[in-house]
Parts: C-alpha cells; structure tokens; sequence
C-alpha cells in the first residue's frame, strides 16, 4: 500500500526529530518563552526580510485561522473569503463559533479576483445605510488555495491595493505556504507576501514538521494582549519549545524551502506519470497537490494498493481525486506508484 | 542555573522520542485515525479496567478543559468549580469565551467540599423559580489540584454522589494525574477516578509528554460529532499520530505511572531538604509541587541559580514559591539544590 | 409628504392602545405570566387549530429568529436559509454571533426549493465523512419571504417533507404572517403552518402591534429552561403584558387577519394604480409590500412628497423601490399617491 | 389582593398612554429614526446638563447591560461587578453568552467599595504576568442596587477616581434610577452621575415606562457602529418611536422625577407602617423597595390578599420579602396594607 493521500500521513522531517533529541534534557521557559522560539522568530523575519514582523507560533490551521481572526475582527465584522475557502468551507464553522460571520465572494479554482472583491466593497458600501448587514472587517486568502492553485505577484498586488483602500487586513492562510513558494510556476517570493498581507501564516503540519504555524504580524498589528488572547482560545503551548524548535530547524539554513522544493519536483514527476498514464487533471495545479479525474473502476481497483483523497464526484462514472506529494515522498514511491497505473 | 519552575521545563521523556522515530516515515492517516491512537486507547482503556471508555486526544489542558466543558453543557448551563480551580482563575476566559458561566463554590487547598456542593445545589433548587439563574450543568475538580492537594477516596465518592443526586456529570481535570496516582499518601487509583467520572483526563504534556492529554468519557458520554467540535474549537491536530503515540508509549508498560513514582521519590526528597534546612511549607503537598515560604533575601540570592515559580506573596517579608519536579528531576540536582540552600 | 416606506412607520392599532388603557392599572405579574398573555396563547392556539401548542411572546423579529435559532441547533449544527433570507443578509450576523453558521441554498424571489434543499443535504451527507463541515440542523424560511412572495401550499408541504425526511426542524419567520395568509392568491393557512412546521412565529410589529412576535412551537418541542434562555439572550420582557395584550387583542375575534386583509386591499389598488401608470413591477407580489422599477429622475421629484424604500439599483437609469401597505393605509393615501404619480 | 410584589407590575403612567394615542398615526421613520426619540435625547441631555451625551433606547435591563458590556470589553477582558450584582447572579449568564467573565468583587449591602476595588486592581496587575487571567475591561455598579441601597456622592467619586486612575469606564446600572434620585437621603444628582460614569442608563421600565432604558454615553465613547451591533444582539426595535415616545413624556416636563418621588413617599409610608406594626426590616433601604423579616406563619396568612416578593430565607422561621411601591402605588393600597397588617 503507497499513500499521496495527503502531505500530513509522514511525521517530520528527521533533522527536527534529532533537534528535539539534543536539546531534549535542557530546562527551558514555557508558553513561548524559549530560545528556540526566539531564535526561530529571528530566521524568520530575516526569511521574510521584514525585520519588524512579530512572529508567533501557534499548534495547527484551524486554531490559528479562527484566533486570528476572531483577534483581528470587531465585534460586528466578518472576514471576506472565497466561497471555498478553508474558513468557508471545512472547519466546521470554527470562525462562526467565535461569532463572526464568513462573507463570501466566488472563488476561482479557489482564487478570489481583485475585481470581485472591489464590486463587493463598492455594493456594500453604496447603499447610504448598512446597518443591517455585516461589516467587512479583513480578507482572508490562502495560497496555495484549497485546490492547489497559486496567486500571481500582480494578483496578490491588485488584492492587496483593494484591501489598502478599504483598509482591510489582508490575511493569508499558508498551510502549504511552502510548496507555493518552490512551486516552479510562481512569481510570488516570501518577502513579496510580507509586503503585501498584513498577515499570514507559514504552514508546518504540512510541511515537515509534527505540528505549529508561524504566524507572522507583518505591520505592528499584533493583537494586544496576545498571549492573554490565545490562552482564551485553547491555542497556547504549554511546551512552546516544541513549536520553537520545529521553525528553529525549518528556518536555520533553508530546510523549509529544500523540502518544499524536494516536494514539488516529486509532484511534477507524478503529474507527467498522470498524464503520461492518460489521465486527466481535473485543474492544472502548480503546487504539491494534484487533482485527477479518475474512472470509479479504476479507483476500485487501487482500494488496497493506492491511497488518494476522494475529492468530489465528477460525474456518474468519473470521480476527482487528489494526489499529494510532501517533504517524504520518494522515488521509489513514485516507481511504486507508476507499477500500480 | 537549576531549574524546579515546573513540570514542563523539558522536553519528553526519551522513550517518546525514540518511538517518534521509529514510526516517523509510516504513512498513517491523519486527524487520530492512526494505528498509534487506537492503540493509546485500548491500553488507557486497560489502565482505568473500564472497557467501555472512550478515549480522545486533545493538545493541551486549558483547550481541554474548555472543549469539554462547551461540549458537554447545555448553553443555560454553567459548570461548578472551587473558586482556586483552574478554570475559574487561570484560563484567561477560557470557558466564558464559549458561553458558559464558571459557578464557584469555596476552595479548600484547592478541593471542594462535597457538603459545600449539596449546600450550594440545595440552594439553588430550593427556590421555586430560578429562571434568572445559571443552572448548574457540571462539576470541575481537578486532581491533583492547583495546590498540588489531592482528593481521598472518600471525599471523591462523596462528590460523586452528590452529583448523582442532582444528575450532573463530575469532570476531573487531571492535567497531573500521574503525580496524583502515584503519591505516596493517595488512596485513590485510576479505576476508582473512572468509576466515578463521567469525563477527566490523563494529562500528558505535564507528565512525560511533548503535549497531549487522553480525554476519557466513561458513561457512554462522548459527546455528538465529537471530532467535528474540536475540529471547530481548533483542537483537532491533523497528525494525530503525535499524540497517538506520545500515549501509546506512556502507558504500554505503565511507563506513565514509573515516571510518575520517579516524580513523586524527587519531591519528598526535595520537601525533607527543606524541612530540613529550616524552610517552612505553605500547606503540605503530597505530590510533585512543593509550595514554600521564602525570605524574600534568600528568594533574591537565588536570582542567578535556582529557577523556582512565584506563587503568591506571603508577608512584607517573604513570599510563596512552588518548586516542581517531574519525570526528568534528577538527583544531581537535588544536590547542586543542597548545595544552594 | 405621504409614506409607504415600511409597514412599521406607523404606531399599533386603535384597539390595542384602547386596551392598554383598560388594563394599565391592574397589578399583573411579570415575565409573560400575566393573565392576558395566557389568554393570548389560547387565542392563538385555537386559531392555529393546534391545541398543543406552546406559544411564547418575543419583542422583534431579529432576536426571535437568533434565539429560536439558537435554543434549537446544537453547537455544532447551522442553519439553511435562502442566500437572501433575512438572517443570511440583513440582521447583522446576530446568528453567527450566537456562535452558528448560516448555510446558504439559493433563493428565487426570497424562496427556497425544495429539489435544491434535497440536493444540498444529499450532497452533503453522500460524502462519507463531513467532520470539517458544519453540519445542518433547522431550514429557515420566511413567509412573506423578504421579496413579499409566498409559499404554496404543495411547496411549503414539499420543503416539510425533505425536513422529516432529514429530521431537520422547519422554522418559518412570520414577521409579516398576517398579509401572507390574507394574500388573495395564497391556499396556505394558518393550521397548514403550524401543522407542517416545527416552529414558527407570528409578527406583530409589521402587523398592527407596537412590538411583539408569537413564537408558535408546535410539535412538543419547546427548548427547555425556555424563560432562562430567552433572559441569556436579553429577550425577555419583565412587562410581558405589553405583548400579552397585543396578542390578547389580535386574535381575541380575529381583528389580526382582518387588518391583513385591509392592507392586502390597499395593496392590490396600489399595484393597479402603479400599473395604469405605467409603472413596471421588479417582480409580482401578492403581498402587501411591491417591488417597483421607477427612473431615476422619476424617484428624485418625489422627495418631499412621497416616501418609498430603496431597494437596490436596477440599472444606470433606473431604481427598485419598495411600496408598503399596512393596517393603517387609508384610501386619502392611495388618493394622494395618484395624485403624485 | 393587593399587591407589593414588584415595581413592573402596572402598565405605564398614564400620560405616556394618552402621547402613545395622540401620536399613533404619525409616520415615523424606524430604528430610532423618530422625532420622538430625537426629542427624548434632547430632554435627557439637559436633565443631564451633558450637552454631548449620546443617548440610546433599548427595551429592557438585562439587555441594556449585556449589549453595552459586549460592546465595551475586547474580547479579553471581563467586567468588574458586586458578588451581588444583577449581572453576576440574575441574568442567567447574559454576559457571559457574549463570551466575557464577571469578575467580583465583595458586595456590601449591594455595593462596591472604592478601596476594595482598588485593592483588587492592584494586586492583578501586582504580579508580573496575568496572561492567564481575565483582564479587567470594565466596572459595572448599580444604583439603587439590587437591596434598594444608595452610593453616596463621596462614595461613587472614590469610586470614578479608581476607575479612571486603572483606565476603566465606569457603568451605572440605573434600571431604577429615578428612585435612587429621588430618594430622601441621596446626594447624588443626574448630572453627578453624567460627570462620573463613563456610560449608564435611566431605567424606564420601573418607572412608569411599559418597556425602554435609555443608555446614556457620557465621554464621547459611544461603541462603532451602535446601530448595527445592537441588531446583531437582537435589541433594536423596529418601531423605535415606543420608546422615543415614552421618554419624551418622561422627561418634557419631569414627570420621571415627580413619579420617582411619589413612590418614595410612599415607601416611606410603607416602611413607617411596617416598623409601627413591630416588623423589622433586613437592611434600611432608602429607596422604593424595603426587605422585611417576615414570620413565616405571617407570610402564610398573607397568601390570597397580599403579594409580596420572596428574597431569601432569613432563619427556620422566618423569611425575607421585599415591598416594592411604584408611580402606580396608591394611598388607598397602603391603607388596605394596613388592614391586613
């Protein structure tokens, strides 16, 4: 049995394995307070080249979607998303819990276009009195987006211009933020999305590590009483050196975006091994995730060979399935998988 | 610099670590549906002789303790705890943010008094009409508590009876169960706390663990879609592997109770150290946090040397610290603390 | 200056002030306990031919709806309306701030269908697992919808069928019920309400009353500790005659449907007119709110003279406005309106 | 029967009635939007000789201070209220549905004292760190409070300097304020009041309104979209002339001070009656409410001619009950009081 079901099936990369070792018996503070922490605070703002930014660690992408939110948002606002986006869509109305509505605007093979989001604002605010209806309060993206697909640098600007002139926060969910970046079709570098978003998040469940995301305040607008905020929301580390270190390891020489890379060129050998096989993509996804239209009979027959993710129905005979590929996906596999088609 | 701030100043114990490794690169599916979990489950499931349990995993304990107590109430419900309890003055707010009001009855050292809780429900019913009331809905006690004071078997049994009688389930946080379980002056054993709870947790992230707590309900009461609640209060890790196995390897061989008893042999050492260099106790712990008054000379003498926590101020003159040990205190530095003292 | 902006520019029926004279006085007690609103709720259950009914009084239309909404999902459970229904749209997220998700089906002129309703709960529960989705668990319609359209009766049975199929709760906001059931070209009645929903309410303040909303629950199924939820939510009336008696008048010998029907006849001429004039309707309404497309410079010359709603831009040169009739239209107003036009 | 048992028991003074008719077939713009409510603002600004107050209507007391809470606090802080205050123990958790904790402080006869206040805000932020703990956002005090009692004009300035020495705003809860006014022992004026609270309200419902607070902000600190937040919690009225209409007559010409008045002589009256037939009183209120020790065979021969409201049990024997006299409360109904007695 071979998995691309998803870039979460692995546990972490072996180097933060071994860093979790060596500095295993050192007594450290806890919450966050750790060298590790700091230290992985420090390669990130230089990652990002925003030596301001305020970086902080949280444990996994719903947690921090939802307090970053909910710390964001006045009472009486909600957060624009594409009708597909994670917040919108899959989990399990964890913003709503906090009581802020998601307003939603189309997405395109998950992408929000800036024009939309301009008519929204412009409709929204036209009408004298908008008492009655939900104030936009901050646009939430995320790249990749939910199926695979990436911002371009003149897109993301175009967002970012909406958002400035509305003064919206632009906030990115990065999940995956890794895999978009090494991605061979982007323009988008990581100091390009410090600039623009206000903030956003650098994904390490997926990513290699075991759990953590290292949201970045990227304007001097970390909510106040931070911690006091997260505390409130479940989402503090008792052992932050547990999140610390992970970055630490992830950030120090580049690990993060070799990993990223390493996933990407194995996710451009499986496509062409689709493609070459006669499948067809489902859309054309420049990142770590590909979708792939397969026949139903076909995907009975892989039940105990091949593990993908069911995606959506295509039609009565057809269903789309995703194929992920991570920082442990190997050749082998790949072989191992070319056998099985 | 030695360090008895707390049980989480270090990493995990070695044998976690190890297991980590070993199981890194097996491909398990994500979100606590992995081979590891279910076998955390059966073996806790074994330790409490409660067959029937169901057993979860959640990251930490304040999360816990919020997402089960949101799970459990009704929304006119509030949850019962000692004024000291954890939820009611050190959570930031955790339980209020889902709603839900903390009901408190006096402390004792930490513990509540089962009289206290009849006197306090008697009450409340008593008057016809309580309407404008918050309807009590649950009982929290923690064991050990935030003093560190641990509940005897009959006082358990006579909370539990009490709530029996008014039909409100009895939920115990156990973010240091261990320490409790293996204190030398307890008679009350694991299947005892599941026989008379109907939800509590085995706390790991204080006992041995990286992070994680094994939630269990032992009445038939997990609560509805439960993965899809803490999916919505951003408690559902999507490598649930790691908790999975942090408690797979905890209690195979009662690995958790061991270091447990380890714990417990560091503190009376450390609680005769300082009775004996003439240091007068703040009450009498008989688990692993010692809490001590200081001169606050000596607690400044100790700036560069000794780590310990600030508790409460006592006098003009001096303060309460706690001293903490844990699986991972050894006895070098129980002697460099001679040394100090 | 003439109005037909709203149904609620005006104050409460003669009668219901003559009442409220009668009995200011006398000492009644509070919180919905006087004697008129019992005799209220059997005014209401006879008229509803539902003699099980719990009826129970609310202040407005918005607050009813969030915590009808709220007493009856369970945490994690949203509810399915319209994308154009009133909680969806213009009640400022208040049942988003109550911690649910509204789901959306697409709405045609404010209804839902029921294939489109089917489809959605098939669709969501063909997928195996919808852990991370926020799970369905009441339908929201509204009759009047906001567009002033109705239900028929095999729609409305057809909506209540795909409910039992699911066990979803059928709730319908009858903030302007009466004009709904006076329509000249409805077939739905009363007892067809309360017979195929679960709970449904019965506006007053568009309907003659100075405030006021009769929630119906019709199957058994009021929430429990009802008086203590609705005082959570800041809904309960410490007078409660106040509404008592309004209900107490409306339904004593029918005067809430005669004045529906009034309105209705003073709508049906409105229409006729705006048609003889020329006017173009946005949609047929058969209800006492219309929907007119009017030019631009056409809605300017009336400022001072006649008031009317804005409804949305229709295009660069035209406007849709609303007209409202209510119980207290006059024929001098529909005279001095033709003179207008 | 005559009846004591509460100051809502009646409908509304007259006068308010005969406006209520005089004005009923006026149009008036919704929401607030009304030239009464626009007049009551002025008529409440100058008895405040507050010439910038803001001036709000919502309908009842819980409402009124649970929306104004929510609408002050970030989501981090909590409220500061009297073990006793009506947030704290009567709402049924009303503020805490809108996700923030009631921290207390000791009640003495129903009030705060300025010293324990500060004693409370000093050692919270005396510690270092109280990330854990719920920050103080706010100080909530009633006046009359909850047993009827009065702060004094020195009292109530100690406590505004703590406020604002800590940065706090200061809410009155005046759900009975005329009679604290008007009370024969009071220093404390109106426009005391506008000078020392950041915020309060005039309580209209139990002084001679059928329903309607009006909230008073007093620093320029009215909450971001008001309107808008208050639909969100379900407390904005449609037909926003009911209470514009009810405080204009209210305060055009001091009706609200003469009918505060009139209930305090005859409170007065009552308390003398009761203290001449040997009765003694729980606590020496001096405003429209009086407790009193009541033997329980007294009380049970009270049953069908006297209603009285419940408070608490005092001893086996005896009971507390509170009269409560009102702008209805007759001469003749204290004379038939005295029959009884």
């Amino acid at each position: 049995m071979i998995s691309f079901e998803s870039d979460y099936t692995t546990g972490a990369h072996p180097a933060i394995l071994q860093r979790l070792i060596e500095t295993n018996l050192e007594s450290q503070s806890g919450y966050g307070n750790d060298i590790y922490s700091a230290q992985a605070r420090e390669y990130i703002r230089a990652a990002c080249e925003c030596p301001g930014a305020d970086v902080r660690f949280l444990v996994g992408g719903t947690q921090t979607n939802a307090t970053v939110i909910a710390m964001t948002l006045r009472p009486y606002e909600g957060v624009i998303s594409a009708t597909t986006g994670h917040i919108a869509a899959h989990e399990a109305g964890a913003v709503e819990c906090t009581g802020h509505k998601v307003l939603t605007v189309p997405g395109h093979e998950g992408k929000i276009c800036a024009d939309e989001l301009m008519t929204y604002l412009e409709t929204f605010y036209a009408d004298g009195s908008h008492d009655h209806m939900v104030q936009p309060g901050m646009v939430y993206i995320s790249h990749p987006t939910e199926y695979g697909t990436l911002y371009s640098l003149s897109e993301l600007e175009a967002i970012a211009s909406v958002c400035r002139d509305y003064r919206l926060p632009l906030f990115m969910d990065g999940a995956r933020l890794g895999y978009g970046l090494a991605s061979l079709s982007t323009d988008v570098t990581l100091p390009d999305i410090a600039r623009l978003c206000d903030v956003f998040y650098i994904g390490g469940t997926k990513v290699g590590a075991l759990c953590g995301e290292a949201v970045v305040f990227t304007k001097g607008n970390t909510p106040p009483c931070f911690v006091s905020q997260i505390k409130q929301h479940g989402a503090l580390l008792a052992k932050g050196r547990l999140t610390g270190i992970q970055f630490e390891v992830l950030f120090r020489d580049g690990l993060y975006f070799e990993i990223s890379r390493h996933a990407i060129r194995m996710a451009e050998k499986l496509k062409a091994l689709l493609l070459r096989k006669g499948y067809r993509l489902f859309l054309d996804s420049p990142t770590n995730q590909q979708f792939v239209i397969v026949p139903n009979e076909v995907l009975a027959s892989w039940q105990d060979k091949l593990a993908v993710s069911f995606w959506e129905k295509y039609d009565e005979n057809h269903t789309v399935v995703r194929f992920a590929t991570s920082w442990s996906t190997t050749e082998e596999q790949l072989a191992a998988l070319e056998a099985i088609l």
